[in-house]
């Protein structure tokens, strides 16, 4: 099932795995995959650490990684951002904190020591995501760079295709598909509503075939609501060059998820999950629960836009993956409708083969039907 | 690609057609598809003449009827009906029937004479949809009845099936699907976020799978964003029975849809569309417009439940279908996202044929894929 895409980066498989945890960007190339590893919330030095670390486990098999670049910041310096984020701070009504804070203490979240804290905007500025494409760079390994948030600028594609890479970038409209290829994007990833994350209301259904029949040579992968081979074949008959999953490795034995979280993913039904703007101001789909429920009742504060949501939320984001397990119904949950079909932790190569059987399968299964007449 | 179930129904191609125009369903089974009729709307005598038409028509070929039976009013008499509406008509706020009358006004679209003036909860309950049932059962030629709310009362299923017909129901959730298999339904319609009319937030890639495996040996349609083969393909391969299709049937030559309401049909993409609770109280999907965006709209009345809003707007949805011109922004058009591919208006026969044409063409690509490394 080697797509020309697959072929291109050399890998078995078609199917693209984001994922925040260096075990399971390993685990995925080494099972036929290709391992992405989403590098928000990473220092350059941590991110230095995590692919140093892939490049001595993943052997000679190449893997990429997912940059946040938002198109409004580019070319922003440091300063700049400095500056804006002051502004911003100005502009956050006080009672948007305090709500977001009483509801973290009223679950008996506790505060993160002031030492510890994160710096509001990390990781949505060109001053975090610059260093960080350089850092990827520097590790042969990585073969492709992609930016979950609009277009890259044109100097990072121009810079990452000089060193031999391929630049890839999501899209939830077929307008936006047809802007990343014109701007030189080598793959798009379109992502239907299912999916986790920011996300669209388009359904994946609906907005693969009309993206690829957008791009024309461009290959896309298909995102949104894929966990199971039939959803794979799905997707590859209807012209994805393959698959881009997310949520999937959330629930993988090699993943990095606290247990509290862990047992909220495995336990939710596809029903479960909800497109709210209660943690980064964008619709993004997530987990439903008491937070996503608190934003959305009528007399409490709206969410801000982003990046002044993010910016409310960020300390609830960070209180929530230190203690997860008092955190359960106020944290950050983002996963897509596929969470309904995550019911058990299972080793990722399983995972990945039992994808790629089901879809030879779902394949066979379908060009039998088709030639059943022509046999009788 | 005739599945057990086409087999079943004695049709050529799993392709299911749900209209409220006769011409499209004569069309649609004399393509080799199946044309089914949506009854809503139509008094008994109305449904007796539409079904006749059809019977002369169709040649030998089958066709479907779907009727609305909303659960909730099972049993329900024709006095019963008269006194409900009656304590529903006290409990709705006139600021809500004030409200949608000065939305229309506001537009130029004229009142509907007296006379002519539908009753508010026509088609909703048993008392009209009973004789609707026997009006089908009559039709020798209509081969399948299926319901668009909720799972048939156990007498209705019942006499279908023992007149020798199947029972079709449509679902938004797989507990939904389990529980149409169990009351006796022969095929479960499962329907994507992405479908037109009512329909639930489970996107189709999600939806569709989950409800195949819950329902085990019971047939699935697909429905919910297909408009191509290679859609169609896509469903076929997560192991549906066939398709269901709705939206795809408003613009073709033989729909009887009015100038006004084609031209904003054809020119609406894939996200003009907006699940909203503005027309019949449950979310539905339909285009964006001014009266939809008017019941959004912060400091106006919120919509009320069903069958209350429907109270509310069925006078609007007179008026929208006697005025279609002037009503073109205040409109009542449910229709899904794969109006987005609907650009021109074409004979229902190529639309078939093209649906056909390319879902083997799909199969076929796919099978190549799957088996290019044996081949080298």
């Amino acid at each position: 099932m080697q797509t020309e895409l697959a072929k291109k980066l050399g890998i078995e498989f078609p199917i693209f795995a984001f994922t925040h945890c260096r075990d399971v960007v390993v685990a995925v190339s080494k099972a036929g995959g290709f391992g992405v590893l989403g590098a928000v919330g990473f220092t350059p030095e941590q991110l230095e650490t995590e692919l140093t670390w892939i490049d001595e486990n993943i052997g000679d098999l190449p893997y990429g990684v997912d940059i946040v670049i938002p198109g409004k910041y580019e070319g922003m310096g440091e300063d700049d951002a400095t500056k804006l984020e002051q502004e911003l701070k100005d502009l956050i009504p006080e009672q948007h904190r305090k709500f977001a804070n009483e509801l973290l203490e009223s679950h008996g979240v506790p505060e993160i020591p002031d030492a510890e804290k994160m710096q509001e905007l990390l990781g949505w500025t060109e001053a975090t995501a610059g260093p960080q494409v350089q850092v990827a760079l520097s590790h042969p390994k990585v073969k492709l760079l992609a930016n979950a948030l609009g277009t890259p600028p044109p100097d990072v594609i121009e810079e990452i295709h000089a060193s031999g890479r391929l630049v890839a970038a999501l899209c939830g409209a077929a307008s936006q598909a047809v802007r990343h290829a014109n701007a030189g994007v080598d793959i798009v990833i379109a992502q239907g509503t299912e999916g986790g994350g920011h996300t669209g209301d388009v359904g994946s259904m609906v907005l693969w075939p009309e993206v690829i029949d957008a791009l024309g040579d461009t290959p896309m992968l298909a995102a949104g609501g894929i966990g199971t081979g039939r959803q794979m074949a799905a997707a590859l008959a209807m012209g994805a060059q393959g698959v881009w999953t997310g949520s999937l490795w959330l629930t993988v034995e090699e993943a990095d998820v606290p247990p509290a979280q862990m047992k909220t993913l495995l336990d939710a039904g596809s029903r479960d999950t909800v497109r709210s703007r209660s943690w980064t101001g964008k619709p993004c789909r997530m987990l439903r629960n008491d937070w996503t429920e608190a934003w959305e009742a009528e007399g409490n504060p709206d969410p801000l836009g982003m990046p002044m949501q993010f910016m409310v939320t960020s300390n609830a984001v960070q209180r929530g993956h230190k203690y997860p397990e008092q955190a359960k119904d106020v944290n950050f949950n983002p996963v897509g409708q596929i969470v309904g079909r995550m019911n058990k932790m299972r080793p990722t190569r399983d995972v990945i083969f039992d994808m790629v059987s089901e879809c030879i399968d779902a394949t066979e299964r379908m060009h039998n039907l088709m030639n059943q007449n022509a046999e009788v």
